[in-house]
């Protein structure tokens, strides 16, 4: 059983503290959250205990973290947590400033830790079978990649402000699934983006709507299609194309069931919700880690990935900003 | 939480001592098996006593039990768990014979605990959606249900020979489902028979391939294809033509992933064992009977729909010796 | 170039006549209908003459007749013809009585002419791939067929009165596609029937619904379901299973357009109309005549094949009256 | 009947003069073509004399002139046809020159004749039932569309030389296609290419793959994936994406016939040549072109958007070159 702490007791730590519950093979010491009655919320219903950030690290028993927090703390935590001697399980981003990432990273390999970002989508079942299928040669080398991931809605604007963009907040992901797909680093950003879902969101200074090139030093290419707004559910699509065919994951429905009448032939939109869609994937996911964690195996997802899909952020909004091609070492 | 005795520590015993589990809402108190090592194993799994069934039923503690042995068993462990006082889960079906199967109902009547029958298909969560849109009048009034229904592969002959044949083995599920979709009773039964999948079965004296037509009084009509064999996997689907439209529910696939290349464009298989196509209906399935229980409300499936299911399942049989539809009073 | 004469100038003579034309390698010499206008309209569409059935028949140019004319002069118009040594294309049924079949039959195979029947089904693009790789063993032995048939509404009922019944006049086009997908003759058919679409045809002494099973002698079955109303258009489809696996042919759309939006993901209807759904099967079952005209092969659909539906249609009827399964030598 | 002459009986004038000769509504008076067998099996099968240019432009009774020659000649016929006062429909692309494009489309003008450029795709019945939709409000206003243009196979690499390039040779049509459902002019183009296919296009000096973002001036956004190679067929989809939903046209397929068996659930490939998947564009497009001429109509597809079609392809190639946005006035 290895024993957590967790720091951040929102939404998505609520899930991780589930899954992990769930599991059988972890247990929760320790909840961490600024907002108290969150934290107290998790750790009676998980029999954790509440704690702050010093005492969850001294805690010797503790052997690993889940930084769930905000934005802003995931690199703190991380170097505090590394320098303590714990795994680390880390939402993305690890930090919305290329450097901060850099030096968070260079603490975590001083420490020695194993660290993880969580880019959930690589364990989606959907997209697990898909890439390994592409690993098997089911399709010959990879030639071009397409994907689609649109949202729901859009968040809040008042998390649209501190989310980094776009491309940091949303995009990470479709960077991350594109590396993963493509099996060769991305030396070539272009990216387009326009607000059209909300002038809100425009006036925040953000785009809602994006559309993105990538290309590899051999001429493998990928395009990424971004909307905050998508009336029939939450879109998330993986098309790759090879030499020798092609593969599409699609969307998820809550059930089979088609209807015929006067009007069409009708089936049910896609789940809504991501945790919907990816609830499996959170769930395999923290898995993964437990499992490396335990065999001392490399991470899944390392914190490299976090940092090379942020670059590709980066270099996304660079490419917008400047109407070119934006070329990485 | 809710106190369970479970009878039966095979297979599908496992399964409701896990759910059970999971469920959050109930213990498991006592197993009992005729196989010890069975009995002791999930007793450890789920920090459980081995017991006998005086035991079991001797235990004020225990609330429900959960019925879950060979057939020849279901009835009399029923019976003696009304007496007990607890309320009864029972796997299908509930007795081979009619005359066992209303005795038991006698005595449970009389005992006054509630008693549910586990057809788990009407758990499933692509027929619950199907049947709630029929019962909302989606498609108008139901005129005509056509139920495939074919298992990936036969069970061994030795099962087959205490089976009590096809009908009342395999198709008693379709039967209910029938029941359940027509929204009315059938009154009149035909069935044809035949034996194309192994010799073997045709020599235990059974068949193992069969189409039945059922009719109920006002004109509405169903009609069931079954085979104990199906190379590409477990399939089930269910579909209900009403006076303004059409429904169907299809099969679940392992994942969407889509392949096309030189060969077609080929998707998955429909998932291959009754387990895993069922898995969330077994789960629902024992929540829904919780809930009932607790709640002192009506068994979502009661014990005389275990009845009526196999009333049908005697009918077809009568009907393919004889060649002649059954009429039903 | 073959010379064709037509009895019937109606709708589904209109079609013949235009696929004639449109084929290039055939020419309409005679129109013969009672209602004059109709015959007039075809005829100069078509550079024909008007004529009446002996100037047809003596017309020595003529080799092929095709009979598109009301039911009741289908046998009249089949013997003359065959007297006359013209080959011979008969839409469905030759006649309602099997003992004016049997004896059009005898007078046909005495003239020694060839007799085509026209279930046009049998030409349809996607059954006839269905039925190759059946042929071609693509799913080993045939052990299953469920036929799906249902118009999208009633003819006139003063249609109804003279059409011989839904078995004789609609189900037969299932009964011909049960025996050329069985592969095998059904020996045993057992029928159900309702008046649920409209009351008007069961006070004209119809059914409008109804479900059947047909088994041959080493096992086969099929199961058909008719309706004369399907809301969502004019469903056609056909499901064969073998012992290695499982074909369907599905429904044809419009387009492939898919639409989702808030109320769901919405495909088009089947073709509603069976001109639409079977123009290719028309075009492709004339052209099939002429080639086994010119060919001096067997027809690819016999007069047999006629009489045999019908066989199957008489045995249904007198199932559903009887409550029993009729046998057939 | 209009009155036609054709120019260029290879592959495509072939089919031009086919739908023609179908149509009903025309008469092909005059082939010509430099390969003098091709211009006579034409002539032969469709009953027109074997011209040469000048013959054929001096023939009063000519009204419309169709021209399917080799890309070179187009710009020059069209010209010597708009002088002769003839109707024009000439394939695409109108010239491989902006230059001697914008030359032709004075030249026309001044002519007063009206002008069709073969953008064939826009007759497609799949695509045009989505742009009717997009015009109806059916999803809102346009944001996004993506566009999947994949061929079959490589043409030979001699065609390759002269073909102008991807862009102008293939991606050009699916650059009418963006503009024709994005509703708004790009104003932005970026794109990116590689040789994968196969090395020989990229010793002469062309690409295989290919991806390209447009953008207009209010925001709206299309991506573009392009191969010169799928193994599966020829695979050609559009996808708009709205404020108020999503609508996409799919492949087409020979057969519905769906197969399932151990290896999965297998449907046919895309149709692969695009003289079948196109086959009722072609048919249709000429149609409404004879249309636009006998009504003195606008026509469908004009010149200039031939002409706004190659601005795009040489912008992408400028972009791929220069490894930027190109911007358009």
């Amino acid at each position: 059983m290895l024993q957590f702490a967790l720091f951040g007791a929102g939404r998505i730590g609520a899930i991780h503290a589930a899954n992990l519950a769930a599991s059988g093979r972890a247990t929760l010491r320790h909840v961490v959250d600024v907002h108290a009655p969150s934290a107290a919320a998790l750790a009676v219903r998980f029999s954790a205990s509440v704690s702050d950030v010093s005492v969850a690290l001294a805690d010797p028993a503790v052997q690993a973290v889940l930084i769930a927090s905000s934005t802003d703390t995931h690199a703190g935590l991380a170097v505090a947590a590394a320098r303590a001697g714990k795994a680390i399980f880390c939402e993305k981003p690890i930090d919305l400033s290329l450097s901060r990432v850099s030096e968070c990273l260079a603490a975590v390999a001083e420490a020695g830790v194993p660290m993880m970002v969580g880019f959930n989508r690589r364990f989606d079942p959907d997209f697990v079978v898909l890439h390994r299928r592409v690993g098997e040669g089911a399709i010959g080398a990879v030639e071009q990649v397409v994907i689609t991931s649109r949202d729901p809605g859009p968040p809040p604007v008042d998390y649209i402000k501190v989310s980094g963009g776009l491309f940091r907040d949303m995009t990470i992901h479709d960077f991350d699934m594109a590396r993963w797909m493509l099996g060769e680093e991305p030396v070539e950003v272009f990216a387009m983006g326009a607000n059209l879902v909300d002038p809100v969101i425009g006036a925040a200074g953000d785009i809602d709507s994006a559309m993105v090139l990538l290309k590899t030093a051999s001429g493998r290419m990928a395009t990424i299609n971004n909307s905050r707004r998508a009336s029939y559910g939450y879109d998330q699509r993986v098309e790759v194309h090879g030499s020798g065919g092609r593969l599409i994951a699609g969307n998820r429905i809550a059930s089979t069931v088609e209807q015929a009448d006067a009007t069409g032939v009708v089936t049910e939109k896609p789940l809504h919700f991501f945790l919907e869609r990816y609830a499996a994937a959170y769930r395999i996911e923290l898995a993964a880690f437990i499992d490396a964690v335990e065999a001392g195996a490399p991470m899944p997802v390392g914190a490299e990935d976090g940092q090379r899909a942020l670059i590709l952020a980066d270099a996304a909004e660079r490419s917008m900003r400047e109407g070119r091609a934006v070329r990485l070492p």
